[in-house]
């Protein structure tokens, strides 16, 4: 069976799930895998860097997937979105940050625009710009994003669109892992899903090994919304957004305290303590982002089996979802 | 129609919904209007004043209701447990604090306890305490409360309660106010929803009519975590809880300033000021408790109303839910 809404209709996908564009994590083989289980897989172009951009996008194959970009960062290396126009993505995503003029060039060339919103005001902007889809992004997400909660954000934006721009579609992102957050975004309004946390634990992200350990061991307690990690990698990232990650050794070393992370000096050493622990894969010892659904992960199978789990599992939920109206008592 | 699950088999209602005890805001009468409409409704005992108490219990008439207690201050005031135990009520609900030995006493009473949990933690707390109902609250949520969102910490306490405490029931709080969010808590799993900030916008709470035009004007993007109310209040609450209010103008003020404001001369003048507006119902210059859902209230009706579009919405939501699951394209 497959799942129908707006979006995969729209979209001519089975299932309405996209894979979220995570940098470093979501490469070419998560969003053709993605793609090929009947999602729509987004490769993470992250910051930006072409090199990685060109070998990731190498890897798909045959698959039909879109890439997406952290938007203030694309503005400092504008040539990368003419790298991706070139591959004829099945859409383009931009989050965080100023959204013209890439929207309109993504317009311009045919490709569909989704833009991320972690605000209602984010949506009016996406509105503006011209988006095709916009993702409603609650705060319990990994990674970087906003305080609001997918709970409310979702049904506002439905609300506001339904007036505004009844032909955008919606997504919901943020704490969705399983067949019941699929379900429960459905009902909610939203159009589909995007899912980050959960296909960071699948066969084909590019999660080392040692996260994975970490993050099959931790319950959703276990993270927090920090600035350390932008702080000693050196990003600038805009007002009201910071990153959810696991409270590792390195993050609550410093949570607090990011004026002193800041100094120069210790800001270069805790940098190369940070880096060298990354490339080790050593969890508790650098920045593992990960979203509060973490406590609903407990395996790495491929992606096209989480996939199946979450669709399959959804169908059965909406499938006897009249059985909750009753006569009453 | 009705709504049926384990929570209205168990309490014997038409509808899994229970209102929230907020402080201050939810007296007898709102708590009396919710189980009238086939709800439970559980007066706001806060704090801890027995003459409200005893004032609100007999604004209930023939009504079923319970109370809740914040659970700090209710253990410095321990004689206004036996005060709500004298009338018999629906439930108990303690939030915030150490559950013993007040749990104990509700249960030896034979009252159904309800224990609102902000983390996980907090639910293995519960379940310890013998709690016959968990409320997963997460920040999203009007008033004190933690930071896990809503749509991870619902179906993550129901996996810990499917192998812990299988007869324990679940109630989502948190963001939720309309049909869409009952419907969207059920598929999560959880047996019913706990509803603060939609009916602090309903004719029986007690809610000023300054805060009403606040309320009714805000967008969900107008809410902050704030210690600032609390501060100016003199208000010693546990780490890892703040509260969720409309950014009023006072509150702006002090946000990021709180160490400012706890300079005791600061304190006692802004308090002043904090205490004439409440008083006055000048929403701007005081603090009020507002949940992400204030995005999705519009109105203020009799709370009947408010609950009978609630199911209703959920109930149409429910029962075609079975139309998103479709034959492959």
């Amino acid at each position: 069976m497959a799942l129908r809404t707006r979006l995969t209709d729209r979209f001519k996908i089975e299932h309405p799930i996209f894979s979220a564009p995570m940098g470093f994590i979501a490469g070419g083989r998560l969003a053709a895998a993605t793609s090929q289980a009947g999602g729509l897989g987004l490769i993470g172009g992250g910051y930006g860097d072409a090199e990685w951009l060109t070998r990731e996008f190498g890897e798909v194959g045959n698959a039909r997937v879109g890439c997406g970009f952290i938007t203030w960062s694309l503005a400092r290396r504008p040539e990368l979105l003419d790298l991706a126009l070139a591959r004829a993505p099945a859409a383009l995503m931009l989050s965080f940050g100023a959204l013209a003029p890439f929207a309109q060039t993504i317009k311009r060339a045919g490709v569909p625009l989704i833009c991320q919103a972690q605000t209602l005001a984010h949506a009016r902007e996406a509105v503006a710009a011209g988006a095709d889809v916009i993702v409603a992004q609650g705060g319990e997400a990994g990674g970087h994003g906003g305080t609001r909660a997918t709970l409310t954000l979702t049904p506002e934006i439905v609300d506001y669109l339904a007036g505004a721009a009844p032909d955008t579609l919606l997504l919901a992102a943020g704490g969705i892992a399983d067949g019941r957050g699929l379900a429960a975004a459905l009902m909610l309004g939203a159009d589909g899903v995007l899912i980050g946390s959960r296909l960071m634990a699948s066969a084909e992200a590019l999660t080392p090994p040692g996260f994975l350990d970490a993050i099959l061991a931790a319950d959703g307690d276990a993270t927090v919304k920090t600035k350390v990690i932008d702080v000693v990698r050196s990003y600038d990232w805009p007002s009201g957004i910071s990153g959810r990650a696991l409270n590792t050794r390195f993050v609550a070393e410093w949570q607090g305290r990011e004026n002193a992370l800041a100094e120069p000096a210790t800001r270069a050493a805790e940098a190369e303590r940070y880096w060298r622990a990354f490339r080790a894969g050593e969890a508790e010892g650098t920045g593992v982002f990960m979203g509060e659904a973490v406590g609903l992960i407990h395996d790495a199978p491929p992606a096209a089996r989480v996939i199946a789990r979450i669709v399959g599992d959804a169908e059965h939920l909406l499938s006897n979802a009249g059985g909750f109206v009753a006569a009453p008592i």
